[in-house]
């Protein structure tokens, strides 16, 4: 099994509804940084698993919809707390859905599978791994 | 899959035994970072996987045990080589059983799995991953 | 010259005036790793620069009045944009008042100089460096 | 399942030939710090997963056919891009072959499994995982 | 003293010339984690130090010239031993050139120091400090 | 000013002397990470700050007098705490006078400063900065 993996970040705000969080209750942030990590069972004829210039500019265009924003207010998070682990499940939707639209070419579209990993501090990180659909 | 992932770190003194340990045989010692994974198929209703805070607080009572001290004078480590994959073991163990005693809540009590890893420098680590009972 | 830094972190929310600031003027959040860099001519009597305990409780607790909060809703913080360079200064000053206080012992007191770090991202981070006063 | 992970380094030359390389057709570099993850079933009697001096001696000199190297001209990576997938196969390859000949001792020949990874950059990496014969 | 820090990378081949050199004398590689340090002695009404925007577009503007390219064959550098304290300096030096032709903004103009420090591994780096001009 | 900076580790094992010092009285250890900056005004004909290789070498030897060993036993170091303060200094004191030995070549004679600093767990590290004699 192969994988190639890309990181960016993003910095977001958000607030979580629940007793169980305490003082994240108020509006407080994240800087997130995030990995995805593709999963592929060969390599083509050039020794590619992907073409890793789109899996950046792919991996930017989903995070450019959450980037610089506070969360509780993005039409699509909406009812949801934005925790960590969830957001790791958001991303990968939204890269797997990419990958199935050929967005990171025919290679994306056969990979064995996707992980999204998402580090909210030095100490503490969440991820969410599955098949791209 | 999802994962939740929370560091910690111990300080600790000890010594092997047999002569594949070479100088390692003397009394020295090692800073472990610590780094326990969490693993559920499902986030609950409030989309988390775990209770963050408790699992940082039990990570930390079961590091408890072995912070500041000498293995080689821990009862429940007597007779073994607390090499870093053992010791990645016996803090599965700890972990594992704190997740089946309802310390981390239901949540823990239903996860499917659980990595421990160990960082005894920058460039050496060892885990152990297993079920939780 | 000695120096001893120790680490935590903050999770927060703001945004930013002006249009430099460009989409960084919405409403956003950061999650800062703070070092605190204490530094001294020489060490005590038990080879010790600072007490490490105190160094990292003084930190905490200055820490506590930002972390997982709104920077735009805090009054000390009023008509500022917080900036990484900006909150690097506050957190100086708020330090560097501890130090005075004699709330890090006598060699909290007599310490050459302060530095606070915190970094923003993987690539982007700030520092104050100065007297404690 | 337990794993143990030795960490080293090399500095290589290359260029890759295809357009959808873009200016990494041109001759450049990496510095690859290599990640070696041995996976076993169990530890032996000493609580070792495997001879951690002999696993960095052989990873070693696996990495020394490469190391301070153009790539391009190297024999046995003749008409390949070495990309850091392919790379990472190549070496898991070489550390494979190694385990199988007992150069790691019989817990080396015993293995569950192999990963090896690459990493070219701070924000991309790459691996080869599978068994060792 | 304030400072701003953004990093970048490049990805370069280049050899040596130089029996102390060793095995670096022949075509060989790296990976350079470039960070450039902006030292200033106050911020601006906006409570910024530099537009960090501008100070990542400029880093990536001087590193384009380098990166993905053989420093044997960049004109610029004919003659030299491109060394990692090298290339310290010889970015220092396009940098601060940025900066003295007000492509940082008039912040840009007054920075009391620039330090550009390169990490050719994770255990070896280097770098050169200085005024801008 | 240029500086180059190579690392390696130790791991040690000590006990404290002094209330102050609370679970540390009690045997515990370290795994500390070294990091040697050496501080030049000019770089020779080469364009070398120093021989990189004889700058590990000499790390290496020096690391090898207090690696995997208890500090509590080592006669250079008696009646003194280990803090990470004081092993800045004392590592710095050996690096110092292996540069003025001519170990590093006549460019080590001629550096302008050495930064010794040392990590000991990923939130907390101290240094010792001084001309070498």
């Amino acid at each position: 099994m192969f994988s190639l993996t890309v990181c960016d970040h993003i910095m977001i705000a958000h607030s979580f509804h629940g007793d169980v969080f305490g003082p994240a209750q108020r509006r407080h942030g994240a800087t997130y940084a995030v990995e995805a990590e593709f999963g592929a069972l060969a390599l083509d004829d050039l020794q590619l698993l992907i073409d890793i210039g789109l899996a950046k500019a792919e991996l930017r265009r989903v995070l450019d919809r959450l980037d610089y924003r506070d969360l509780d207010e993005v039409a699509e998070l909406k009812g949801k707390n934005t925790t960590t682990e969830y957001m790791a499940l958001h991303i990968h939707g939204l890269l797997a859905e990419a990958c199935r639209s050929g967005a990171l070419g025919e290679a994306g579209r056969a990979l064995a599978g996707l992980k999204v990993l998402l580090r909210e501090s030095p100490n503490a990180w969440a991820a969410f791994e599955g098949p791209i659909g």
